[in-house]
């Protein structure tokens, strides 16, 4: 009898998952049920979608059901799974298009409910010209306003990397932008201070205003013009951008079925993506990740993280023994000319659990210093003052900065020393490092 | 009583041991012996300096002799130093400005004489025209040539990384340009066949043409006008460039000291950089490396290896106890609009060692594939058959090689398995990769 995959959720994850379950057993029979339009974006895209750099949403699109269909998987566009029975391995699904609801057998199960972006419940937060920027429904609703009501003056409120991506979008496309921000700082979660200064400086200099406060309501003739802020200060803005974070999807439905979440409330597994509920797997921004720096599970929903966590569900679904380690943190962003990375723990991060820790920041040249286009570029490393481990590591600067993290990154999952790290043989040539690498430079300097 | 260090050659590895020594001990005398009129020169800038994107060829040098003395390095130029008696612990150096010998005491002595690039000791082999570029003074005479005498048709005969880099600087000033190998064969040491593919083919695309040849001899009325090819045909060239590699500078001196040479003809030293001779280090081009992926020392010219052999000379001259473990055979080159990079072994290194090897080379995209510039990047692995540890990596594409190629580079330096490679949580933004960075794709390609 053929066996069954059913995938709730058909972007990152999910379509990852699904993908995979068919490759390692073409048998299979693979279902995926989407409550959106749309499987298989990039929407980490989306801004550079609204910017006008890609000139349209399919682009964004890797696959469309049809193409799925082509490999054997079946994708059910404004389907909603609404229950799930684990001890008769069922689902129920509710068919948005025909308004009907319908029961599914499956011998395995994918949750990949993905995550959804935290709102702001406060007076006026319906009033048109709202936004965030999650599914690529919001990313086509953005630009669409944009395109119609042409606003001038564009807050967004909150200063993680969507919030920096979307900042520079708006001054790209020639509105005025302040950025509200709780603490008054740029991705103060990501980045010690030091690096953030950086990133802060670049803002400024794009005419980014940065400015601390916090909403406390929205206001407007029929459509947003102003923001509130705690004191009663109002701040004009005919486009609102919410940039405040995600938190997971699905999970009443993932608790309905048993599923045991994890202490930061996205849905735990083991490193095969398994949630404690039998045939049940979870994967993406709905599920924890275990963090190999810090030893413990964690909730980090980044896209190349939920690609990873769908493969090893999909892989195990269809009967594999694929596992999944975790992450260390790694990210990227770009903020104007610069690209903004860190990985493993900050400075902040690394004395919260106990480590006692020694930094440096040093600038260096992002190549040879006499080769044209040489920029400057900033290596943070943050070293475990006891063993010498490295913990964490921030690079800011222009060109070489995203990769040369990487660098770290894999010095992170496999706990090098800062002894280890001036070892390393890391390539050279005038256009494109100096004789000795940024991050050669921060592990001698660090290692004094 | 003060001690003194004496360091043989002042560019990139003698003056890396000498800086260092003084750091470590600023009670020390430093000395260093260069026979040429420069220091501290990047030599790898040459190219660029040539094609005028250096305007200056004093931007190239690092330091010079009075910055050194202002650290309080006291730097002869123009000194050769002729005889090493180590029992006495003196070095015989001859003035050549004053044309005069005399005799030093070392407490400690560094040879850092650096590398001489091979020529063709051939009928015409000194017509004006034909040139090496290893020195400074072998790049300013080029430069000085192709300003004063204006060839239309350059030669370049040898396919390694100058070769490739003095055929993009030859193009790019507008001469014409062939390359002539003896195999054919572009980068055939440094890289597999299908990876060498991918340059030859920008070399054609940038008209430069590649053919099959060996050189019996130059020809020319008081400047060199052709070459001469085995089997009699006769190439056009009004500038000649040989870029054959190069061989270790001051053997002979270092043999008369009793220094041993490894296997390769270099100096051999163990991980403090210690000759067999006491007191006396070697470090740099004249020097083996040690292999970590081979297991064997090498020779390996290469500046980003001779800084950090300087350095470590310099330190445990100085009385420290630095240890430098070895290279990995990382390298970058760029040729027209392509990076080219690898390091570990090519599939002919691994297999001449006895390897069971596979390999895949997977073509992905640069940046997320919507992305503005998105360029393809073409990623290699080579992995033991046995244990699926990656044994080499070559990357090839526009931008993001460089520093890709450094995750492979620390994954050798480790030992990492494909399984390893395939965790790896690598930074993902649209502007800087896909989702799947290539080197992910490329392990879970080679991971089947």
């Amino acid at each position: 009898m053929t066996k069954r995959v059913v995938v709730i959720g058909g972007v990152a994850a999910g379509m990852s998952a699904a993908a995979k379950a068919k490759r390692v057993d073409p048998a299979l029979e693979v279902v995926v049920y989407e409550r959106g339009p749309y499987i298989s974006y990039g929407a980490c895209g989306m801004p550079y979608f609204i910017a006008g750099d890609v000139p349209d949403y399919q682009d964004l699109i890797a696959r469309t059901p049809e193409q799925m269909a082509e490999q054997g998987v079946k994708v059910h566009l404004h389907h909603k799974v609404v229950g799930i029975a684990p001890d008769a391995h069922t689902v129920t699904v509710r068919d948005g298009e025909r308004e009907q609801e319908f029961v599914q057998e499956y011998d395995r199960l994918v949750i990949a409910t993905g995550a959804r972006a935290l709102e702001l419940p406060l007076p006026g937060a319906d009033l048109p010209g709202l936004f965030v920027l999650r599914s690529l429904v919001d990313g086509i609703a953005v630009k669409q306003f944009l395109d119609q009501q042409s606003p001038q003056q564009a807050v967004v409120i909150g200063g993680g990397y969507v919030g920096v991506e979307m900042a520079e979008t708006f001054r790209r496309l020639g509105l005025a932008v302040t950025m509200v921000i709780r603490s008054g700082q740029v991705m103060r979660q990501q980045l010690d201070h030091d690096v953030r200064a950086l990133v802060e400086d670049e803002m400024a200099r794009h005419g980014v205003d940065v400015i601390t406060g916090t909403p406390t309501g929205f206001e407007g003739d029929g459509r947003v013009e102003g923001v509130v802020l705690e004191g009663g200060e109002r701040l004009a803005g005919d486009v609102v951008l919410l940039g405040l974070g995600v938190h997971p999807d699905g999970i009443p439905l993932a608790e309905l079925a048993g599923a045991a979440l994890g202490r930061t409330g996205a849905i735990a597994t083991d490193g095969m993506m398994r949630t404690n509920v039998p045939d049940i797997y979870a994967a993406g921004d709905c599920a924890e990740v275990f963090h190999l720096v810090t030893g413990e599970p964690d909730y980090v929903p980044l896209g190349s993280t939920a690609n990873k966590q769908g493969r090893t569900a999909g892989e195990n679904a269809a009967g594999g023994q694929a596992a999944f380690a975790g992450i260390v943190g790694t990210m990227v962003v770009r903020a104007f000319d610069l690209a903004v990375a860190r990985t493993g723990l900050t400075t902040a991060e690394a004395e919260a659990r106990g480590y006692s820790v020694r930094g440096v920041k040093i600038r260096a040249s992002n190549r040879a210093r006499y080769f044209p286009g040489a920029a400057p570029i900033h290596v943070k490393l943050i070293v475990d003052d006891e063993t010498d481990r490295l913990l964490g590591g921030q690079i800011v600067g222009q060109d070489g900065v995203a990769k040369r993290v990487d660098v770290l990154a894999t010095a992170l999952h496999h706990r090098l020393t800062v002894a280890d790290l001036q070892q390393l043989d890391l390539s050279y040539a005038p256009p494109f490092s100096p004789v000795w690498d940024p991050i050669l430079v921060a592990a001698n300097v660090v290692a004094k």
